[in-house]
């Protein structure tokens, strides 16, 4: 019942302008049949860092999916624990030096050095209840602790 | 000069609804200015879990952003070591384990157990350069080695 498969599919248009699309997935023991819509996403980069500024870079893609995802974890488990949230509001920043990604320095870090996340939160409940219910969230634990991704190239 | 900020505002909606947007950035040294466009993204979870399905779910989008900054690293990598590539797509899926984020199970994580990415690439280079471009992906890094989140709260 518990198992989830989700998937993707991203296709290259030209520098970095990628569409990622996504439908199908499985869970509750089957595929899925309820979902009758292909989302697709776009991604590209500032002109600055030589894209066309067509749509948000993958980073703020990331920062997306984490305030999404703590915001959707921290609502599912308020409600499961009968704690009542009104509204909810995330700002997101994260701090990247491209000596990582252009490779001029090895020791430099290529993704993020570091998350800061913001919440502002209308509820009565405490700070300490609010960081709990945040600790459920799937890509708060995918971004950090390692998880492994594996990489096939076919021609 | 390499020193970068991005950023982003994620709002809930209702539910597992969300709307992020994401305009301005520091980097080369100043806040840009080049960029005219706020880009918005939503987020929302598939009917089995609860949600409306307006949107891709957030693990969706980890997929997205990672499949995306995967395409982007390497075709940058690869116009600047002169390596031709004529087209790039990829599908990504991932695993999950709903014992984690319910809360059912301590033992089993919350976020993808692992990620697999399969590249389909019309390039002459060989796999081995291929995969040397995609260790550039800031998101790759993210993703696979801890990455430090901070959280704050404010009523």
């Amino acid at each position: 019942m518990a198992k989830f498969e989700f998937r993707a599919k991203t296709n290259w248009i030209e520098g970095g302008h990628c569409v990622t699309s996504a439908k199908s997935f499985y869970g509750v023991c089957e595929e899925d049949t309820t979902r009758k819509e292909t989302f697709t996403m776009e991604a590209d980069h500032p002109e600055v860092l030589l894209g066309k500024d067509l749509a948000a870079t993958p980073a703020e893609i990331v920062l997306h999916a984490l305030g999404s995802c703590l915001t959707g974890a921290m609502t599912y488990h308020a409600a499961a624990q009968g704690i009542e949230i009104e509204g909810m509001e995330s700002s997101l920043d994260g701090d990247v030096d491209l000596h990582g990604f252009l490779g001029l320095n090895p020791e430099v870090r290529k993704g993020f050095k570091g998350i800061r996340v913001k919440f502002k939160v209308k509820s009565d409940a405490s700070e300490e209840q609010l960081r709990a219910l945040s600790q459920f969230s799937p890509v708060f634990d995918i971004i950090t602790n390692p998880t492994p991704v594996s990489i096939e190239f076919e021609k």
